[in-house]
């Protein structure tokens, strides 16, 4: 098996965390801005030095190939560079830099491959700066509308369109990531699954379908010291029996299946007053589509009255599972397994360019663990030996996969 | 028994209702500004109409003495005349309108009583520009520093030092109130129990000890997808748990005993991201300590370590029951019962400026009815016959006092 260059790849590392470098060692890099405009020159520089031919198209997303050998649909390989704000120095720019490390190892070994590899950098994986996340993604897989992906602006008033178009990366529509022969999109695990269970590698099948209810509980708000707990209507106590209650339920489904209130609003939130109305989100995630529908089934049958309250819910969004395609995933974890590193096959719980590329590309993940499964914070960390071995899973799965779609 | 002039009292209600009249006939008539200073002087004048001497302390409360016959210690009557934002037409302002119409009656009926008659204006009652709430009558009874209260700041930066220098109201400490043979303060209910009881007037026999709690459940913050259930030390279900267990012990308590949780907060509070922090307010009220006692035990007992988070709580205040004086009470209730008005003994459960003068001047309170319960809103309404009747009560109940002080 093949091995890439750890030093090396430590070194690129440590030369993108340079790029929006915040005071506590994380990254500050927000679409497009001057941050990542810096590092996708960088990366566009180091693409040209290794021969490969770089592209944009009319979402700013970046192509880098490779050509091979024969004229063949390429492999895809990257991620994105762009960072939450305060986020961390391996969440995308790893998938990016990993298949750079790639392309290194496979010109510095002269190995001649059929087929064209092609590095991609998704503009706006984030949508930190400007909403959605996976905005270009989801561009290209018709899932999105680009001219409200245009419209849509950061804090400060400008407009994608605008940051676009100043930006130096806006191509033709023409170059457009369509036919490939696979796309692999190597990431951090964002989770603490690997970390606990003293893995390598995360074999990734595919993208766990969800649900995200807003549930609102509403009653009458009153003067805390004066209003005989009898004669109220306090969605307060309602809410926190209902969470209590959705727990016991939910505890009850398959025991995969991940479940979050993350975010709770009381009105008008003085402890001095009764709430009028208590909100909370409920959002679960599961591969399997009968376990979402229990989920809702659970929603359906809240009580509409608790404590005299009334309780409505709304849901938010929903997304089907996404699987992956079976011979990528085999190629990673044939990969893997011939390395000797630890894998694992899981479902991402996260959303990533790659659920919305597998429409209609043939796609994997591989993942590498997340140090506390922390993300999208400064001290996301990864280590360099971890972020090795990932790219050594990457180069091989290339590998395997341009062997046997010549044997095949 | 005497009665006031209804339609007088309306005109008076009616007229302080322009001072920061709002376009949904509420009030916003913050302590000291623009809109105070002009109810302040409207109510100079009619006071000095009335041949009332009128006075200023050193914390611009302002004192209109009608002289009585005898040179004794005054029976004080009234209020306060600040609102919140937003406020209603009666919550302070009816506790000095009705003690105006009063001595109003008592002129015209030339009525002679052998104690001078003030009425008070609290200065700064709600705490809703500069805190703390019952500011002035903190300081007179010495439970406030008054130097703190002084460097007391709005939200422009303006200290309660500056507005009261500039407000032309500001006069010596030896004006302050001090020896007084009874305070009567009438006020709203701001609580539904008058209305719902169909009754027409509370005998306030004192102001309920509360006590209030901040509790705290931290757990870890973490992605709502990619952390497996058991890997979790989620704050959000352990603290709708206990919220779910306060409540049921709480239920064992008195019946008469209230209780909040008004304030909740998740954070970082995103709907995909576990909360690493739950934060509630627990406040109850009862007027016996041992009940609050029972709650301290309950918050106390909490369990240390529900679902792995670890959990603190916070006493951030309390207040002791005040009881009101008997023979002032007594004498509410005499008026009431006399005028076949049907009243209730009742404590009350929001804070006033009677709890603090209680604890220096013999002292009793008057509710009238909250359509609703409602207080601190626009829609704030007590119709205007009960305004009446709670005048009546008001009147009287000074009668009384004069003659059993003379009495006695």
């Amino acid at each position: 098996m093949k091995k890439c260059n750890a030093n090396r790849l430590q070194q690129l590392i440590e030369l993108f965390s340079g790029y929006g470098k915040t005071a506590n060692n994380g990254v500050t890099r927000l679409s497009l801005s001057a941050e990542d405009l810096a590092a996708r020159k960088k990366f566009q520089e180091l693409c040209e030095e290794l021969d490969m031919k770089v592209t944009y198209d009319d979402m700013g997303n970046i192509y880098a190939t490779l050509p091979g050998k024969e004229n063949l649909p390429p492999i895809v390989i990257g991620s994105h560079l762009d960072s939450v704000i305060k986020g961390g120095r391996f969440d995308g720019v790893l998938g990016v830099l990993t298949a750079l490390e790639a392309v290194y190892t496979i010109k510095e070994d002269n190995i001649e491959l059929d087929y064209p590899i092609t590095i991609v950098n998704f503009t706006n994986e984030e949508g930190a700066r400007f909403e959605p996340s996976l905005m270009s993604s989801g561009v290209l897989s018709g899932k999105f509308d680009k001219t409200k992906m245009l419209a849509s602006t950061d804090t400060n008033g400008i407009s994608f369109a605008q940051a676009l178009s100043e930006s130096g990366f806006e191509g033709p529509e023409t170059n457009r990531l369509q036919e490939a022969s696979a796309f692999i999109e190597l990431h951090i695990e964002q989770g603490p699954v690997l970390e606990r269970k003293n893995l390598d590698i995360g074999i990734v099948e595919g993208v766990l379908g969800m649900v995200c209810y807003e549930i609102s509980v509403y009653g009458e708000s009153n003067h805390a010291g004066t209003t005989p707990i009898n004669m109220r209507r306090d969605p307060m106590f309602a809410a926190a029996n209902l969470i209590a209650d959705i727990q016991k339920q939910l505890q009850r489904l398959d025991s995969d299946i991940v479940y979050t209130i993350g975010r709770i609003n009381a009105y008008p939130n003085i402890h001095t007053v009764i709430p009028s109305e208590v909100t909370f989100t409920l959002e679960a995630r599961h591969k399997d589509p009968k376990v979402i529908a229990e989920v809702t089934r659970i929603v359906n049958g809240l009580p509409e009255n608790p404590n005299f309250c009334s309780v409505e819910s709304k849901r938010l969004w929903d997304r089907d599972t996404v699987d992956f395609d079976a011979e990528v995933v085999d190629a990673v974890e044939y990969a893997c397994n011939e390395l000797g590193y630890r894998g694992h096959r899981m479902y991402s719980g996260a959303g990533h360019d790659a659920q919305f590329i597998a429409s209609f590309i043939p796609t994997a993940m591989i993942f590498v663990p997340s140090v506390n499964g922390y993300s999208h914070r400064e001290d996301e960390l990864t280590s360099y030996e971890d972020c090795a071995k990932g790219a050594d899973v990457l180069l091989n799965a290339i590998l395997k996969l341009c062997r046997e779609k010549v044997n095949s």
